[in-house]
């Protein structure tokens, strides 16, 4: 057994991924993830669509107990918008799982992504639970299938590990973000042989993912799949401050990998608001200027246009004087009080990285989103074909 | 003079167009039309961006007398994020026209588009001014020259005239939207010999203008500098709701000519959402699907993607059960009931004209918002140059 970077690196869990033929190109599409305890303590945070696929509204009522003992997750098709049916598919699915492991129905999450509006082959789909029922296993060789199987337009598996003096937490996380990445859906699930409390546990996720996956934005869209799960296996004591600590930083890493491999990107763009009343109106201004598609192509065109992000400002549900806006384009204030700073070709924005950094002047709180250009790979991604 | 099908089609009108060398290129990029009454009631409508161009600002006070002489417009140089020298060159700009035509600055509406946070060549634009006093003129050739000096990345001047028995409504117009087009701003002034009371002027003009300029959306960015100005001559008297009703027919008239030459665009996409419990919510809905980059590439793709509709939909701020969810592309329901509905592949998008019906099954309102694609022409145009 190799050591462990991902999924399985916390001590009590097992994983396993295959090709279950959901996909028509054969490549791997179901993954099983299991934890043996003796905790089961787990937290959930779950897309706010308003359209929700079967496996998201399944995962919510098993979480409310915030226990579970597997994670079973598929690629090739979201089973959203499904009906009746789609979330007999989900509860179907579970079923199987349960049985195979000895466990209840009620302590098995279920993920989906991939193509809305198409119903799963549940023969496929609960063969594949038999087979991977019987691969369980711990390493590197396990981990990887498990980031693989769930991949849809990602290019590369996402993973993470990360190992204090007494407790590990691992992961794994698929997609273009929380925010309607190609074939929808961001999902991750992270690990961790930390023992937490149940509130814990909940609050540690729910900060983490609030500074870190909320905060990164392709296009705009959320989709109807996305869900974080955080599973704890309870093998060693555990500072609920530092778990949350090193658990920001884990899903800052996975966050990191999925900005790096977001459809078409040629562009890593970080957008910090200063001087905003609240946070929440900071992290608003950042998210219009991160979903404006001139400041977007701007950016592919590594072209310092500051009157679009200043245009974009201006339309943000926030408040400030536009005789004190200032813009700096890394490191070079181009817009100063409002007007011409310094000579905008100072700002060199050729490089992958680009730093925004807007000061509204109208407060002291600050907040910054992730994202990325809107180029023509992007274009071409999300238009040759159905996805 | 041939019969006038644009701005000086209603009796009392003069206007000129041409090129003040505002523009490097050498193309038209002035424009004044003069009201010589005996009315001068007037109504104007603004962007909404907290960031607001020196003209709009100046336009703003001067319309709080509704009252108007003449409108002086340049495209070549927004004028916005200019600060206190940029607002002086506007009111130089309106003292100038003033002065050529003996009457006073605050009579004078100024609009101007282009590029943000240049300030303008005043010699050039005050000379353009003496030129074009001299060359007022009613008629079909003063009505194109004043259309086309106001282009920016247009391809086609966007005119329109509409007679009564009695009176008459034309008018011009300007970029891509309401919606931070290329250049940015949307800018169209609309005649008419009517005579009409300051308040049923301004209320003829806000409802047209809600019911068809603001249902227009490229890419949900209101430009700095977005303006209507409706001028009255006062020439023929006349029924305001009559006039409403045909006010609301020019300026929808112009709104398809803006859609048909909107950046990139290769589809006309028309979304309605019925069904929604209030027309707020309705105009929202369709205005998150009009704005999501998923949906506009499939559009471009010609692709039913219903599912990436839902998603959008899921992410409006309008409440909904998603189990009643209808989603019917050029007339073939392919969702239904939150579900799949009819083939997808029978819903034909090839043709260049999308209609989009949603139906929330929440209540009784219903609008409707026209938008583009999202195509590789779109992303040339905005990034190829600063613009």
């Amino acid at each position: 057994m190799n050591r462990s970077a991902g999924v399985t690196a916390p001590a009590g869990f097992r994983a396993a991924g295959l090709a279950a033929g959901i996909k028509p190109t054969g490549t791997p599409d179901m993954t099983l993830l299991v934890n043996d305890g003796p905790s089961t303590v787990a937290a959930g945070v779950f897309t706010r669509n308003k359209v929700k696929a079967a496996p998201v509204l399944w995962s919510q009522q098993v979480l409310t107990e915030q226990s579970l003992r597997a994670v079973v997750l598929n690629s090739g098709g979201a089973n959203a918008c499904t009906g009746p049916e789609g979330f007999q598919d989900t509860h179907a699915t579970a079923e199987r799982v349960a049985e195979r492991l000895g466990i209840g129905a009620i302590e098995v999450a279920v993920c989906s992504t991939g193509l809305i509006g198409e119903r799963l082959p549940m023969p496929k789909v609960l063969s594949g639970v038999d087979s991977l029922a019987t691969m369980l296993d711990s390493g590197s060789e396990a981990d990887l299938a498990a980031a693989t199987a769930v991949m849809t337009t990602d290019s590369v598996p996402k993973q993470v590990a990360k190992t204090t003096s007494t407790w590990t937490i691992g992961g794994f996380a698929k997609g273009a973000g929380m925010c309607a990445p190609n074939m929808a859906t961001m999902l991750a699930v992270v690990t961790t042989d930390a023992a937490l409390s149940k509130a814990d546990a909940d609050a540690a996720l729910r900060k983490a993912v609030d500074q870190t996956f909320n905060r990164f934005d392709v296009d705009g869209g959320t989709s109807t799949n996305d869900t974080v799960l955080l599973l704890c296996s309870g093998m060693h004591e555990a500072d609920a401050g530092e778990f949350t600590a090193a658990l920001t930083e884990v899903c800052a890493d996975l966050v990191a990998q999925l900005q790096a491999d977001a459809e078409g990107v040629t562009k890593h763009i970080s957008i910090t608001v200063r001087g905003a009343a609240t946070e929440a109106e900071a992290l608003a201004t950042a998210r219009t200027v991160a979903d404006d598609n001139l400041c977007k192509t701007a950016f592919f065109a590594s072209d310092p246009n500051w009157g679009r992000i200043a245009m974009a400002v201006g339309n943000a549900p926030t408040e400030f004087d536009q005789q004190r806006l200032d813009i700096t384009l890394n490191g070079v204030t181009v817009c100063r009080a409002g007007g011409r700073g310094e000579d905008r070709e100072k700002a060199d924005l050729s490089g992958t990285d680009i730093v925004v950094e807007i000061d509204l002047h109208a407060g002291d709180a600050e907040g910054t989103i992730l994202t990325t250009d809107l180029s023509h790979a992007y274009v071409e991604e999300n238009s040759a074909y159905s996805s």
